[in-house]
């Protein structure tokens, strides 16, 4: 039988999500959480992996096993055996050809950051800080120039291992809420790094450092040299995965917002 | 000369707020680090002391020294010397006659449920998880009961050293939005566990395990072995005090808001 959940996590303790043989990983703990409860081994697959002190809100997984259990009791048995900061959020049957990553069809990715002279305390580790004014407005406007299907070269990191580097980015949204500015970006499919990359570039024009201009400029360059700092993991969550509507899973998602 | 300063903390990892021979706590490491950029031994008094786990977003006190710095070097200096899970987020010069806490002449809470099957992974320590569903209507209802000038025995913890039980709440709200149920409450002065005995018994009647009518009856009874628990200090926030405008001190407030 094959099961669909979502997975959220606070990813400051973790080494990323990805199950390594040395150090704590997200996937890793989830597994063991659900082999405990399965009471047999269990391999999940995830729809995005995540980088160390990324967080995720709307991780999706998928996994197989013979185990029957009610709903509740994989949800509440899972979260029993998960670290403090793992949950699941929720979990439901799913047919045989869904796939976590093949088969979503966009990505949503919230990046954080306070602007405001003290740094943050409440949400230490889980936004970026920077205390200079950044104007929301011309990172938005420049950020625009993002939407479409391009080649984009100058936001992967260097050790990305994907065989090409063209994604289609459907939104760009970049708003200010009070101490806060929020990144918002969905795509097919992201590179490593990616919403990172133009979170530092869109820093710059934020600080007017560089045109507005200035992204549309990187992007048709091609070259990761150009662009500016990737931009720390803390302000970064992974929101929302969407699929096909047979599939049946839940399609509302939650933004992470932060006041205080 | 007298300084008026706004902190913010994470209570999690600190024994409360007052300065104790061993143990580490907010004023502690305040003091230490006024003392640093002072250069000198700094005292600091606060609006009001918080327990063991509450967080502060906008905790008031008041200082008195002999040392002149530029506001932005003891805002910049002060976090400098702070421990991640505390910021100083505005300090200015106040008139002698200022005192943080007898000045003060309203102080507002918010408490914060979430209310969800899921636990928290993200927020866990900053908010208080319930998987049973609650009726916020019915909580907001049956608060409504509290406004007014009371003695608020039923709400006093065993502990409390205040000289009498009266005080005057002037707004009690509990309202809804997605997941988060947040119970705001404005009142002149709060008794030791006053806002945390209060949403213990709000969350009996949220429960349906008591009528909307009860926590009028509860007040009424001055008796706080009939109320509900003492709500843990996770969900509990200091969001604000208020002061005479003469003083001049920012009276802009942000009330700690997640989504996840």
């Amino acid at each position: 039988m094959k099961f669909a959940a979502c997975i959220e996590y606070d990813g400051t303790p973790f080494y990323g999500w990805q199950r390594l043989s040395h150090g704590s990983t997200v996937q890793a703990h989830v597994e063991q959480a659900l082999s405990q409860v399965a009471a047999e081994p269990i391999s999940v697959v995830c729809a995005g992996r995540t980088d160390s002190g990324v967080h995720g809100v709307g991780q999706v997984i998928h996994f197989e096993t013979t185990a029957s259990r009610p709903e509740r009791g994989w949800l509440f048995g899972t979260n029993a055996h998960l670290p403090d900061a793992i949950a699941m959020r929720w979990i439901q049957p799913v047919s045989d050809d869904f796939h976590a990553r093949f088969s979503a069809r966009f990505r949503r990715y919230r990046y954080i950051i306070l602007n405001r002279a003290a740094r943050p305390a409440i949400l230490q580790g889980r936004v970026y800080w920077q205390y200079a004014p950044l104007d929301a407005d011309a990172m938005h406007q420049a950020a625009q120039a993002l939407i479409g299907e391009y080649d984009f070269s100058s936001f992967r990191a260097a050790g990305c291992q994907a065989r090409h580097a063209v994604r289609e980015i459907m939104e760009v949204r970049v708003s200010r809420e009070q101490d806060f500015i929020h990144v918002d970006i969905v795509a097919n499919a992201f590179l490593h790094h990616m919403v990172r990359n133009i979170v530092g570039s869109l820093l710059k024009v934020g600080a007017a450092e560089r045109p507005v201009t200035w992204i549309a400029t990187l992007l048709a360059q091609r070259d990761r040299t150009l662009a500016g700092m990737t931009a720390p993991a803390a302000g970064l969550y992974f929101v929302y995965v969407d699929y096909p509507e047979h599939f049946g899973l839940p399609t509302t998602y939650t933004l992470p917002a932060y006041q205080s």
